[in-house]
Parts: C-alpha cells; sequence; structure tokens
C-alpha cells in the first residue's frame, strides 16, 4: 500500500495513479496555468472600457465622466420609422463599434448615412438589448437570461460580432433541453449559429419518435417546412452511417472469426 | 512496485505520487484551467484594439484603415520647445487614453491645453517609445528590451498606466544582476518602482562587500547620496533581525537542552 501525497488515503497497484516526480511536474503545470490566467485577468481589465451608459454602482465614478462619444445607436421601430418608445439614443465611439464589428466599420468608413449624421438606426431591437449590446462591445461581458442570450446572439450575427455571437451560442446551449430543441433549432438555422444548431440537432435526433407529436412541429410545417426536411435527412443520414458501423464491427467480428 | 499513469515507469513507495482518483481529478481541473486560458485569450483578442501606427504585416489590413482618432501625442523636446527631429504626431483617440491612463482623463477632460489643441505634448521621451505607449494603450503588447522597458516604466509611472508599469517592472526584474542593481536601485527609485527597487536591494544586500568597490557607487554618492544611506540602513536592518532570529533559534535550543 501506497500513501497518496494528495488525499492522504493509501491506495493498491490497482489505483495507483502517479510517482512522485510526475505528481510534483503536474503542481507546478497547475501552478503555471493559475498565474497564466491571473496575468490574463489582469490584460481583460486593462484592455476593457468603462461603457457609456455603464450604470453599476462600483463603476459609478466612470459612468458620470464623459467618454468623448462621437456616434449615437437608436433602436428604431420600422414600422412607424421612429425610435421605439421609452429609449434613449445610446453614445458611443465610432472607434470602438469599427474595432468590434466590420458591420460597423464599413457604415462608419463609408461616407453613408450612419457615418454623415452620426447616428445608427438599429431595427428590431429592444432599447434593454441595445443598451447591452453596446456594454458588451466596450467590456466584452453581458448578464444573459434566455431571452437577453437570443437578442444579443441576434446583433452578433448581424453586425458579425463573433466573440459575443458564441458567448451567447454557449449559453443557450448550456440551457437546452427536448422542450425547446426544435425552436431553438429554427433559431439557430435564421441566425447562422452553427454550435446552437448542431448542439438542438442532436437533441432532436435523439427523440424521433416525438417529434411530430409537439406543438412547434405543426408550425414549422406551416412556416419553414425546409427546416424538417433537414431535420429527417439528418436522421435518415445518421441511421445509414450507423448501420455501416455496425455493418464494418460485424465484418471485423466475421474476419476475426474466420481467422 | 506500481507504475506510474504519466511517465510509465515504475515506483516504490518513497517515490510515490497520487492515487488515480487524485491523478484524473488534477487531469480535470489541467483541462478547465486550460480551457479558461483559451477563453481569456480570446477575450483579450476581442477587446484588443488595433493601434493607430500598428505596422505589424498581419495587421496590415487595419493599419491602413482609418481609426476616427481625435487627438494627436507629440514627443517634444523641451529645451528647444520643438518636435524632436524624425518624429511625427501620434494620432490617437481620447476615450482610449482617458480609459488607461487618469492622467490623460484628468488632461481631457477639463478644458485644459491639450483638451482644447487636441494636441498633447511628451517630454523626455523618444519617438520610439511614444509610439510603442500607444501601442500598448491599445493592444497591452509591447517588444521589449533594456531600453525600451526602462522608457516604457518611465512613461507608466508618469501616465499612471499601472499595468504597463509592472509588465515593465516584470521584465527589468527577470534581467537584474549584480553589474546593474546598483542603477536598477537607483532608477527605481526615481520612478516609484517599489517592486524593482525590492529586487535589486536583495541583490545589493548579498553582495556588500563589494558594494563601495563599484564605479556608480561613486556616481551616487555624489548624485543622490541618500539612496545610499537607505540602502546602509536596510543592511543594518537586516543584520539585527539575522541576529534577533538566530538569538531567538539559539534560546529555543537552549531551552531544548535544559528542558
Amino acid at each position: 500500500m501506497m500513501k497518496c501525497v494528495s488525499c492522504k488515503d493509501e491506495y493498491g497497484a490497482v489505483d495507483a495513479g502517479t510517482c512522485r516526480e510526475c505528481y510534483e511536474e503536474a503542481s507546478e503545470t497547475e501552478e503555471e496555468l493559475k498565474l497564466e490566467i491571473e496575468e490574463l485577468k489582469a490584460k481583460v481589465n486593462f484592455l476593457r472600457f468603462w461603457a457609456p451608459l455603464d450604470s453599476r454602482p462600483h463603476h459609478y465614478h466612470r459612468s458620470t465622466t464623459p467618454c468623448f462619444t462621437d456616434v449615437l445607436l437608436v433602436a428604431f421601430d420600422q414600422d412607424s420609422g421612429k425610435p421605439i418608445a421609452n429609449s434613449v439614443p445610446v453614445p458611443a465611439n465610432k472607434a470602438v463599434l469599427a474595432s468590434r464589428s466590420p458591420v460597423f466599420r464599413a457604415m462608419l468608413e463609408t461616407e453613408m448615412e450612419e457615418s454623415l449624421s452620426g447616428t445608427i438606426k438599429l431595427s428590431d431591437v429592444s432599447y434593454d438589448a441595445l443598451r447591452a449590446f453596446v456594454n458588451y462591445l466596450y467590456t466584452a461581458e453581458a448578464c444573459l437570461d434566455d431571452e437577453m442570450a437570443c437578442d444579443l446572439l441576434v446583433l452578433g450575427d448581424k453586425y458579425e460580432v463573433k466573440h459575443l455571437k458564441s458567448y451567447c451560442e454557449k449559453f443557450l446551449i448550456s440551457k437546452l433541453n427536448w422542450e425547446t430543441s426544435l425552436m431553438s433549432y429554427s433559431f439557430a438555422h435564421r441566425h447562422n449559429a452553427n454550435n446552437l444548431l448542431e448542439a438542438a440537432l442532436s437533441l432532436i435526433l435523439d427523440n424521433m419518435d416525438q417529434l411530430s407529436k409537439r406543438e412547434e412541429y405543426m408550425e414549422l410545417l406551416e412556416k419553414d417546412p425546409r427546416l424538417l426536411v433537414e431535420i429527417y435527412e439528418a436522421y435518415l443520414s445518421k441511421q445509414v452511417n450507423t448501420a455501416a458501423a455496425a455493418g464494418g464491427g460485424h465484418d471485423d467480428k466475421k474476419k476475426k472469426v474466420c481467422g
């Protein structure tokens, strides 16, 4: 019996882990990784901007100072042609917008309406989502719930802010379940969220027997039947692959028996 | 004998490290830390700006685009009252400068000369150091040699860019040796670099017998004798502490013998 230097329990040959040298090396590696994390966190803090509308209490002294903003973002109602109710323009810096989003860069660098007027109109976005979006561009931080994650994913896709999009995708994947998988699949399809799409599809393929019983199935059949076709295609392709793998396995077995 | 799951060598009880469970836990932790590092690196990349003067080849497409800069930094010769030779103004964004440095913020937010003229004059700085300084404010990156580390530490201290200062200090501490320790000590003193100061002092205290033989010693005696006094004071205080510790140890020993 030997004594584990970590948990102090005794162990036998079956439960053997590492020798002392490897243990010490691993501990050193862990320390180094932790140090690297500390340094990266400090870097993130240094590079992070306070956002123009940041109202977190501990950032109070920052939010009250001007930020040399040179552009306004307005949540716009496409139907009425007016800013949406209870919203005010969100101030921002062209340099920040252009640095984070190729779409904003193109808008601002060319002599487009946005660059001339100093105002960027965003349609189909709530005032809260717009504020959270701008805040993310400055800080790489957002407080997500299901709705906000969807709203920000849409904006991340539209304005090509990959980092935000992948952040929201990770959140939505972590919340995926069978109940929501079909709507998530359709949502991911609309907004080019491939990771979410795959995760949702995989969940759907595991529950094919219940698929057509779902309410959303009828909705999709009405609105976007091609999506359902894609699901069935994926199911078929998975079945063919599984059969091929099983067949291959069978062949191997046969060979062994014959050999 | 047991077999180490990491290096595959056999080991006996004396060289025992961990049991398998602890080994697996440690491996998981390592994976998680690596994942966190990847995420933080992505965040750093997202938050990093391209600097207005960035000329790295793979950032070419970025450096050629305008950056909505609204302020100019000029390396200035205090004696002649003119920009230093072969230098051009370095464009920057007020928002970035104010976000990274409380000194710049104060300059730009109040109705000072800098804020009115849109030009900030920096004296006692080379053109290269100024460019590197601005680049660091945008990217948290700098290519250091001894001279550049000193130049940037001075700027980091003057403009209160703590992250840059500590970055340069770390570099200079890693390069410390007995030959340079006295000048480093004096330099650290001038620019409030406490970590570098302590590291240099510790090296000096380990070589007190050779201290007064050094050329720089005579220079310091001439220019700033108080620094030498501080070194002697630290030496004395260390001696007293060592004696006290030895005395305490001696007492313990006596007690043990008596007991």
